[in-house]
């Protein structure tokens, strides 16, 4: 591992509060597989932060596994699942929705169309008018019965790119799927740095009212796993648990989950700490324009996306960890820095010295 | 949750060293995936606990998860796996096995065909005999590319009652195995418990040996989670992350796991954790003989059943955890207690007094 | 191929109406994928011949493909299937359940458990009451969320050995799964053989009304291929058009299949044939116990099981086809000899001939 | 059904040399499931005419079921198949390939990138260039066992717009198959259209040389049903009838499959009458064109797509069949229509009539 890195929002544990609960409660005896008060607790606490009190909550490891699962919940066996050609499921999930059989229809994402080099802040978004094209136009094809039958709507945000929709964008898409009677499943693998951009008007009851069950990610926003699904309108299966042990999910000592939760939703810290990882980014942004780099999209969130020439990129990577995303020209590259909730000023600080350091 | 439970070996969250060692780490930096050296090093560790240095070692969060994940790796997608009708894949996965396309084959297990009312001591096992007599008569069976072929063999060790292979009866099914070309998978999700029994002649080195494939059990043995899973004979597929992603399975922060398993197997902490649960089940099994009370079955391991009046079942009902099993006569049931790494001999003494507590 | 074979009932190719027919409508040109008149018209008499005027019928292929196709249609992704050990589904189908993700819960099938060396009338059924103790005792289980829920009932009328189910059984059967809310599934792939059994009180009508939806078989009663599906309360899924092609199902030129129960269904044509085959059965079944021959089982329908020396198995093999069920003893075995529609009177004394031949 | 059909290539039963032979063989006893004397002869004059002496035949019922099958029995479970986003398999199976468990990785097909308001004749094909970039792309990338790892390459050719590759645009893709290892699968639905057209340098031979399995369509040419696959380099698996058998493929009655395939490949029928097909999409192309149609794109096969002004196709709706395949402009719409082995001068004369008529 280099000297510091950035290259993803889950290379550390826990936010401490959880090692403390985690020790304070390690010898105390708890049933199983979820069925704890704890969870029952953290559940109530998500309830009321999405304020929403008849949502049905429960929790999964991570996000894969909770794509994978929700979504073949929500879906009948011959039906697929709509989502953004970047989408993490239609790319980098290995497979996992077609391993339980589903297709992924993907629509090609906004922003990336432009005749300009650069992407664009649309990137890796639907909308609500490409939705109702794809869906008007497959209920008008005769030959839709040969066809993928669109069961659900999948969405991330932020997206992959660490974009965000805007409250308006997300009502656009919730009111096609309203029309069309399809679940809009939101995944929130990084919620908390979405809810907490300094660009968004999206709260997290618009989230619960827009969709018809989502996440709130935990791996990347400060837990050392998990994620909680939160069915807004009453579509959570009978007999969850018995899928979620079909697909080798269902945790033994589920309290764990639970312990995470309701201490990430114990006075806001899950929102304090989603802001530490956007005031980085803020600043991490500031300074490398300041120091005339190229941003290669302009995300509001805490993953940035920035170009860097390749000879400075190889020295500097046996002291700083990031993402490369992809080739920028003959000799330039695009790479990802991610902060997170416990990215500190002086993480920024050691990665810009390495980055202009004149003792290469 | 009862004052005191026996209900199961997964009640508590980790052995103390383990939690220090995460807090120790917390803040390290680390890459994600289990590709980092914390789990590396386990893996060493364990190869060398197995005294089997080309052994190929990962790690998974859970039992059923693992045995989905593994029989899937071992078979080609027309096979089935071989289990005893006991097994914990035939029965409580709520068909994980059958999700991924699998027919669970199952045999008859031992012991339940004396005409005693009691269950034998051989309850949950299978035998090298009665695999060959399956697999004989499969491949004698002119219709058999009409049925499941059989592609790998499943035992559990302790099985589902606690009971015990011996070395002879793992050489039997191990050779059956390699006659048949077959590879043999150990569920070894209790093994530390069947490896410190006082009536086994089995060590971790034999099933390094005798097997194809095992796993060790962390969940049940003191670990938050997780399970170390050990080819033995170079049979890890190409690609296995990609297998364990699109399972939904495959762990960010798949350090934890290392550093479970790490601390585990220094100085034989696993082993000496096991120890203590045997302990404490043959100082619990005494007790409830000294007490009149009956054991339904005879087992070497740390889950014990016995025979107990329904009168005194709902009177500690909210004082004690166990598992009901079954009923055993109209007045009375079959109990299973559990005893782990963490049950003291105070433990035991209040659950006797329970038991026979005259405040009722 | 033998020079007479009473291996099985699909030696031949179809009744000579269905060829006729073929011949005339050759050329003239249809809808595909079943939605043409012919099927229309086949659909009409069968649901008049099922009097069941609201029954949804469609056509498949294959027995085992229907299984496949029908089962998965009635279950939820985590629900199995239950079945008779001997079930064709639970032995003879390569895993087409498991395939599709479904566990087969198997009930052991009456009639083997006698202390005699025979096998029972009552052999690959199954009964009322062990349906409900099954799935009293699944529903009385605390760890049920562990198991595979069971969504549906598979019985085969006939059965795999020939027997059929009284009208009684049937009805305690049908209200087991109405009390259970669980659908019945009767697999008909040989049905006009049990409905013109001389031992039966079953009438096609009481199929429609006593199960949720059954098949008439074609492949094993005079047509080239096809079987009849009927969903006779309503639940035909949505889009089965759509599931069928997702289980590379789809005929193209489905007006082959409607023309083929058309034909079976115009002037009772498909009784008729039927009835041949048990005058056929019954006239060997005389012959054999003539001849000294002893039945391994008592078959009121087109199946027969005989026990036969293996020297003279031997000596008429080039001759006579045959299935091998099973070893008898050191020196004889089971064999099952099965008529058809277009067995005759001359292929039985053929038959008896070989295997009375003095030449040998 | 209108008057007469261009709708598609499967509108009528068989070429009567199939029914002829059928009525010939039909009470001849065979043995099941392609085990029979009839396929192995049909099976030997493919391979004769591929000149490929150890090619391994098999047969199977439709397109969907033969692509689901063979990608199946080609990838192992974790990898996806390569095809145009155009593909049969990407667009209009219904999901069979997902259903299986696998990922349909699209490319985009040639050919509409123009800008032009026309398809062109590339629409349909990927190349070899494009898959290389693909290939080398998918191996540079630092997350790929996150992806869906590439197990095959699927083509159709002729492609669903009727369009042909040429002999080196199918080297190039040979080339980048056995580069990287991947088997190349060739879609044959209309296999003897594409070696008919009179604008091909590929014979049958070049399409055993340069693939790893392909099929022969019979269903749209001649066949009732029956696709004959050919795997020309030793890859068809071990167990095939198992694999079939578990996808719910196997045909009881399987010599139906030979007896097709052989006459069709006695005396080159199945080239002869491929012949008809082209030699009537060639005069109803030029009665088209004479008639001032405009070709939507060049198709060289029996699949021709037309732009036909709406108000007439509502006129002929009730005398014509024809596929429509999507709105051109405001007042027109592109049709395909298609010809086939039974095609006749005078069908294509009364289309022209119907569409001239001035009796409207």
């Amino acid at each position: 591992m280099a000297k510091i890195s950035f290259a993803s929002d889950y290379t550390r544990g826990a936010h401490p509060k959880i090692l403390e609960r985690l020790m304070e409660t390690n010898l105390q005896q708890n049933v199983g597989y979820s069925q704890d008060d704890i969870c029952k607790s953290a559940a109530e606490k998500i309830k009321k932060a999405c304020e929403c009190p008849d949502a049905e909550v429960f929790f999964l490891m991570g996000g894969t596994q909770t794509n994978q699962i929700v979504i073949d919940m929500l879906l009948k066996p011959y039906e697929g699942v709509i989502a953004a050609d970047t989408g993490h499921i239609a790319v980098h999930e290995a497979g996992a929705i077609e391993f339980s059989g589903h297709k992924v229809i993907t629509l090609k994402s906004l922003g990336d169309e432009t005749d300009t080099d650069r992407f664009g802040s649309e990137t890796g978004k639907i909308s609500g008018k490409g939705l109702r094209n794809y869906l008007s136009s497959f209920y008008r094809d005769e030959n839709r019965e040969h066809m993928v039958f669109p069961g659900a709507v999948y969405i991330s945000h932020p997206t992959e790119y660490g974009t965000l929709y805007s409250k308006k964008e997300l009502e656009d898409i919730s009111a096609v799927c309203r029309e069309y009677k399809i679940p809009l499943f939101l995944d929130g693998a990084r919620l908390g740095y979405g809810l907490m951009s300094k660009r968004t008007d999206v709260t997290l009851k618009d989230i619960a009212e827009l969709t018809d069950v989502f996440y709130i990610g935990g791996t990347k926003v400060g837990a050392l796993f998990g994620e909680a699904v939160v069915f807004t309108k009453g579509g959570k299966p009978k007999h969850h648990i018995s899928i979620v042990k079909q697909h080798g999910a269902l945790l033994a000592k589920g309290w764990l989950l639970g312990l995470q939760f309701d201490t990430l939703f114990t006075d806001d810290l899950y929102f304090e700490i989603s802001r530490n990882a956007i005031e980085m980014a803020e600043l991490l942004k500031e300074r490398l324009l300041e120091n005339g780099y190229e941003l290669f999209l302009d995300s509001p969130t805490n993953q940035q996306f920035v170009i860097v020439d390749d000879y400075r990129l190889q020295r500097i990577d046996e002291f700083v960890g990031y993402s490369f995303w992809e080739k920028y020209d003959y000799a330039s590259s695009v790479i990802r820095l991610a902060t997170d909730w416990a990215t500190t000023k002086e993480d920024v600080d050691a990665l810009m010295q390495y980055l202009h350091s004149t003792d290469w």
